[in-house]
């Protein structure tokens, strides 16, 4: 009979969405958290602590950290701001706090102006790149987070490709106990590599929605007149338009760039329609988008 | 025991490829062809007789269409309406020629062409919406057109929702015996709904293809820090050229109109980044996209 050594003693989850209730359920199961708080609607409380997601539960954020070692705001980036302003006076000493958000900019900075000198150590946030086309806690798996990318982005000066403190290496080693492969970025690193491989391809797919919803009415039969290369293209589309406001106010900059480097090779290739210059520009995209599918 | 009846006495494919293979497999499975002549160069017809795709074969189109009652041809479009010149002389009288080609109107203003009156009767454009990411007769298979759309644009005026000869009955009949689901629409009603339902996703991701090699050197590792919304966006990208270029040359004025405004979208979404005017869009395009979901 082998034994998990729990490695974190109280862990605070904040937040029961998606990702909050798949990271009590992914700790719980791997065995690395003596103790689960959650932290969120009365109703969702109930509902994790009948699942056994969490062991005790608090609808005030406050409350939820004040005896807790490690602490994961799992809510959108500009909430998640609020609450680590709401939680810092309340802190145990030597308590960490991440988070799961899609952009780290602005967690980073808020937490510098937050913490100061203190932000390094205490701060180290994340973000864990694991499906999002579902939400809620109906929706929350153990297995969320099995095989997916967790950017951790520490933000000690010249620190990025590796943990500070122990407290930082138990929780990397419990994200790696539920399954992730962390991965260091700077935040900046972070926020405009996503701009790019993540945040660019759902503006296009929402792009490519509203074209089509101009050029045809809804329910026109032609708009089933296509060989399933659309679905695909519209797949993103259909995200969660809440969390992708806040993606886009928080990363505005990196975003814009993106897309207008984007209408320039729309561009290009409209104006080179059916010419050897169109050639060759949809055999180089072939070789990138063969090389990128591995 | 039950009987096959052939529909067809006998049958011309010209081009031996993935969609050439696979009708020729297609029709030879469901027994509605009693004789296929197949067209192609020398090893693949060879592969064709083989595999029991043929019955017979030719490398010249003149001679493969001598005494056939229905001729298909299964090659990129332009090269199509060449070989609708080239075999015009040889069909037999009562012949009736159809195409797989991705755009129609280039093909149906050739046929009025080169058939004059006859046209209407004689040619029976078409476009089976069926997968594309592979080619060749090495990945054809009887179930390529298992329930996929096949577009018939006849050519008559204000015929364009039905067939109109007992011989385009029989082609009719022998498609939906493949499986196929016929659908009926003019030859610019298709090049203008195909150049936002298929054409206008795959520049959209051939161009993402493009803006990302110009933001990242191919072998990036931050280019794997994707959360898989990447890949599906990627996919049409590695497409085959040879076929892009004819479709991209033969449409190119409805891909162009489609582009313009998908650019606009783009830059209306870019400018509002973050705005209330943002997730107002974002909306839109999510219950768009869920519609065409289904």
């Amino acid at each position: 009979m082998s034994v998990q050594i729990a490695t974190m003693q109280r862990v605070t989850v904040i937040g029961l969405g998606l990702m909050g209730g798949s990271l009590a359920m992914a700790l719980r199961r791997a065995g690395v958290a003596a103790h689960i708080v959650g932290c969120g609607r009365r109703a969702l409380l109930d509902r994790a602590l009948e699942m056994g997601a969490i062991d005790s539960g608090f609808d005030d954020a406050s409350d939820a950290v004040a005896d807790s070692d490690f602490v994961f705001l799992c809510t959108p980036v500009e909430t998640s701001i609020a609450l680590l302003r709401q939680i810092a006076p309340r802190l145990k000493t030597g308590a960490l706090v991440s988070d799961v958000g899609s952009t780290k900019e602005a967690f980073a900075e808020a937490s510098r102006e937050i913490f100061g000198d203190r932000a390094a150590e205490c701060i180290l946030p994340g973000h864990p790149l694991a499906g999002r086309e579902l939400s809620g806690l109906e929706n929350a798996s153990a297995e969320l987070f099995a095989g997916c990318i967790w950017v951790l982005t520490p933000l000690g000066e010249g620190s990025a490709s590796a943990v500070a403190t122990t407290a930082q290496r138990k929780m990397q080693e419990a994200l790696e106990a539920i399954g992730a492969r962390v991965s260091f970025m700077t935040p900046q690193e972070h926020d405009r590599t996503l701009a790019y491989t993540s945040h660019l391809p759902q503006m296009l797919s929402t792009a490519l929605a509203l074209t089509l919803e101009r050029a045809f009415a809804a329910n026109d039969p032609a708009l089933q007149v296509h060989a399933g290369g659309l679905r695909s293209m519209l797949r993103l589309a259909a995200s969660e338009p809440g969390m992708w406001e806040q993606i886009a106010a928080s990363n505005r900059e990196n975003i814009a760039v993106a897309l207008e480097s984007l209408e320039a090779e729309v561009r290009k290739l409209r104006e080179s329609l059916g010419s050897a210059e169109f050639r060759k520009r949809f055999e180089e995209a072939r070789e990138f988008a063969k090389f990128v599918k591995g």
